[in-house]
């Protein structure tokens, strides 16, 4: 075996603890002030307290239109002795925000005077009542009383903030500078975004999304261009970086393998204090100091990227804007199904929620550290322990939220067959209903019917061939749900057949040619109503399962059989057209069957679900949608099937 | 009196469905996208659903570091029966992300073989056990699919987002153009800031509040010179935003007053849909539409500029977006004292809020348009229906919160007598805890030991001179909160005198001065420390309030008493020395005087409290401020003058 392959596997607990002491012990802070224009200060932080320059008003002023008076000369004004004041002398004509003329010292509003001309041909006004000092009057700092603390230190600047500070004479002020965050993506494989692509190119993007994380907790981000695995130019760059940033990333390279550079550059210009922690994902983390800046080697699958950046980035961020870093949400949830888990990793893993009657409840995603759609369709994260061997299903957990309440519980949540169709709904809900979202997991027509009788769906995708009827879904939702009353509303008519590759190479018509020794079948799982097809198909033929190569590997979409056919894993598999289309692949026709949804009467009321629904009802945008993806029939699109 | 005054008084939920019911009849929807480049897309609503291009990993590639091997070649690898495969023909090296060889379809893990060189000079591999299909593999499309959903429209973008889309071949994506508001400040009282002020000048600050408000909700400002109060200037300025902007807002000039221009302009230009809202503050606003865009005219005084663009601009600016308005968090909480306000209109009254033992408490700030710093201190807004004359003291109401929870939470709540040391305090708590605040109001130690007694406050200043025992603060906290237990820590020893101008130009000496005929005093209120020390003298002196001119005019502060001085309100009034010197009045000191923080035990263990307390005990920072403030003696700062 090799040599070197070595990585500690520091529990995360410890890692964090060395990681702050270190940043204490280094006297990290909030970093210096620099002076901005307090129009651009929207959002930055002060780096010191804001005292008011002037007093507003800076002069006495009328608070009404009216007529500025000395409240003296008003004295023993009544309806039956009604007071003339002269105007230009004892009375002056104002508008709101005007100045009091030296002196004056109360204000009447103007509907409460008769203005006149005298014998004189002079102005006069008419009062009937005396005025109080001062009345109707802004006084000087009635506002801001010059010297007053605006806002102290450490606030983050509002709008109405920019407007009381300007009000106390300031146009500029002193707010921390954004702390800087060098960002060094690293891998010859790595190739930029619209570089033609060839075998083995990465499309570098993890920088993109580090960035957007710097840009959103209040920093600066840095990105350097991509260098390749050559320990001298990663050096350089992290040098440079050390120069120019606060912090310095490097990502990638900072496992242990032949073309990990990053611990030996780290400890080359200054100190590993950490290689490896007990995470997953997310391991092969590197804590460094150098050259008086902290540096993080972070791995390069994606979900590790994301989540070792926001172990160990965020807090400093903040930290050097004099701000605590914000504590996530937590909310309990009950997960859908068993999750194992190594003994001695903490396991990040990415579950969706939706809140089905009174429970929340979370389903686990990919799992994979290089799908990075795990993050994108969570929301939220729950820890396992490095003492667990992971939950049953049913387990409450504590669910770190990455969406917000709110939308999680504007979710329908579809578990059960997986058809095309169902993105496009998706996409239409939130385009028509942007605080709507319709989030689908697929386990299959049996999966959707059981999770319905679980309480963990509010309705089910479904396409369950009973061959004794030849009816569709409601012996099983019978069977299953048994006393529940659901509603059974047809989403489409859909062709199932065999995928095979564009021009057909193994020469495929039908099931009779699975049992020949060059072609590789790919299945989907059981539950599946495709599987059952498949089964009944296979029966119908007298073919045993064994006979067939590859019966055993299972997919859970259509699009996963139609990629795995695309890309030489299996010559061929049993879907939908809509799916074969969308990869390019050639199609076998072999049945119409009906797609339906199935929803649980308690739920019809929810008004996403009506939304959703009146969509399946109504829209011509998703029944045009559909249509175009092929092979679909919708002429009872929305119609109710079944009712108990 | 003049005619022509008139303003509607539209209930403000008739002014809402009004409007939208015009946005909703012109066809105000989504705006169209425009394409920004996918790194810069953060924040960014999706104008369409995004769907992959490219497949992600497009070809199939090793999940580890090690060998690449066509499985079927494993098959009978055992311990017992180790397999040798040929590097380069039968097993091929491969790092993490490399990709397969065609043909290839597993990896075995490099920890898992052993390497060395055959007889004929060449390197084999020895296996002790079989590759399953695909094992260690990356598969074509496990993370994106080609044709998949990435993200839907009316997506907001976030970081791990901006990585998918790039991830599925992306370049550009197209987002919502951001809505223009233009915004134009009117009047020709107003100024830049930084210009040489003269009286009669107002700072323009509104529309920078407008601008960064804008900005918060997604849209782009565009601010306008001043225009000057001149109806043909104000006209080309509204057509010229007509054409710039996709929401149009003159800011004052709204009214119906002499210089109010703005409902003439947009009769003249379009329409007026309406003139005048039940509103408190905020009455005089125009709803208005002109070639094809709706136009706002909004009243001048900040609080109701803030308010009514609130209430009719930001609905529309996230309709644009294709968003929903985000819906403002309400909380519960008592009221500390009576509101009496307007029947028919409806008042948008600011509180403060703090959690005292189990209550959110409100006490409502000042309620005038014209003070900004209201809505700075605000932490929430309470509205009063129009059909309601206010609310007693202890009264249930909703807070439409303008701070966060957590915020509020983490607030410590002072009421009683003002001390500028107590400003200095909440900025060097916010400095070195930015988390934790402290929020004071001033009702005088009096008012600050009953608002402890009705649980209204954690803590409270106090200078209560006891003249029988000449003890401070103790008889009143035992009279007024009898058996609750109370910790009494020294703050200060401050000087209390007479407050006069700059060189005391009415030559007061004394007490004695105040009854002279040329002499305006200025008062504070009754349950004051300050209060009480004033009676305390003018009976030693024997002197009648009635003999005192303005004794009945009463300030809540010192700052404000010496604001009074300053301004000319009045001749002189009681207060501290930090308070004179801060406005550069002199001062004629009569006085030393204790000033304390009482608290109740109960609240001393609270987090926020004691880093409170820790200030006042051991910052220097602290002490060297408060002495540097003038007439301060912190020789027992922090010590505990009485516990019970």
């Amino acid at each position: 075996m090799r040599k070197g392959i070595y990585l500690e596997n520091t529990p995360l607990a410890e890692a964090l603890k060395l990681w702050e002491d270190k940043i204490a012990s280094e006297g990290i802070g909030p970093l210096e002030g620099e002076p901005v224009p307090v129009r651009d200060s929207l959002g930055r932080i002060t780096s010191g307290a804001v005292f008011a320059r002037l007093s507003s008003p800076f002069y006495h002023s009328s608070a009404m239109d009216g007529y500025a008076v000395r409240f003296a000369g008003t004295f023993g004004a009544s309806e039956s002795t009604p007071k003339i004041m002269k105007l230009g002398q004892e009375a002056v004509y104002v508008d709101t925000g005007d100045p009091l003329p030296d002196g004056f010292n109360a204000v009447i509003m103007i509907e409460e005077v008769n203005v006149w001309k005298g014998p004189d041909g002079q102005g006069h006004i008419e009062i009937i009542k005396p005025a109080a000092p001062w009345q109707h009057v802004r006084v000087i700092g009635e506002d801001i009383v010059s010297t007053e603390l605006i806002v102290p230190e450490n606030h983050r600047m509002r709008p109405v903030d920019i407007g009381a500070v300007i009000s106390g004479g300031h146009m500029e002020i002193n707010v921390r500078r954004r702390p800087k965050v060098v960002i060094i993506p690293t891998g010859s494989e790595i190739v930029e975004p619209g570089t033609d692509l060839k075998k083995g190119d990465i499309i570098e993007y993890n920088s993109r999304i580090l960035s957007a994380l710097v840009a959103e907790w209040g920093g600066v981000p840095l990105r350097f261009n991509p260098v390749p695995d050559d320990i001298d130019k990663i050096k350089r760059a992290v040098i440079e970086g050390c120069e120019k940033g606060d912090l310095v990333i490097v990502n990638a390279g900072s496992s242990a393998g032949s073309e990990d550079f990053t611990a030996k550059v780290v400890s080359e210009i200054g100190e590993v204090l950490l290689h490896g922690i007990n995470i997953k994902p997310g391991k092969p983390v590197i804590l460094g100091w150098a050259n008086g800046r902290p540096l993080l080697g972070i791995p390069g699958y994606p979900v590790s990227t994301y989540i070792t950046f926001n172990l160990f980035a965020k807090g400093l961020v903040y930290k050097w804007q004099g701000l605590e870093t914000p504590e996530p949400e937590f909310m309990k949830a009950w997960l859908s199904r068993q999750v194992a888990s190594s003994l001695g990793q903490e396991e990040f893993l990415r579950v969706k929620l939706g809140r089905v009657g009174e429970k929340l409840i979370a389903t686990p995603v990919s799992r994979g550290a290089g799908v990075i759609m795990s993050l994108v369709r969570a929301d939220g994260i729950v820890r396992i322990p490095a003492t667990s061997e992971g939950f049953g299903a049913g387990a409450e957990v504590d669910v770190e939220m990455l969406r917000g309440k709110k939308e999680i519980e504007n979710t329908v949540v579809c578990i059960g067959s997986h058809d095309n169709a169902l993105d496009i709904l998706a996409n239409i809900l939130k385009k028509s209903h942007p605080v709507y979202s319709l989030s689908s997991a697929h386990v299959g027509s049996m999966g959707g019917l059981i999770a319905l009788k679980k309480g963990e769906a509010h309705m089910a995708g479904t396409h369950l061939l009973d061959e004794e009827t030849g009816e569709y879904n409601v012996s099983y939702i019978r069977r299953i749900l048994g006393e529940r009353r659901i509603v059974l509303m047809n989403l489409v008519y859909r062709q199932q057949g065999l995928m095979v590759p564009k021009g057909n190479p193994r020469n495929i018509q039908g099931f009779a040619d699975l049992t020949r020794d060059d072609v590789v079948f790919i299945n989907r799982q059981s539950g599946a109503g495709t599987r059952l097809l498949t089964d009944k198909y296979l029966k119908e033929l007298g073919i045993s399962p064994q006979d067939v190569r590859g019966y055993e590997r299972e997919e859970y979409t259509h699009m996963g059989v139609a990629s795995a056919v695309l890309t030489g894993i299996a010559d061929t598999g049993m879907g939908i057209l809509a799916s074969a289309e969308a990869l390019g692949l050639d199609f076998i026709p072999l049945a119409k069957e009906r797609y339906d949804l199935a929803i649980p009467s308690d739920f019809i009321k929810m008004p996403s679900m009506s939304a959703l629904l009146d969509i399946v009802r109504k829209s011509k945008e998703f029944r045009t949608s559909v249509e175009a993806l092929g092979g679909y029939d919708v002429s009872d699109m929305g119609k109710i099937m079944y009712e108990s």
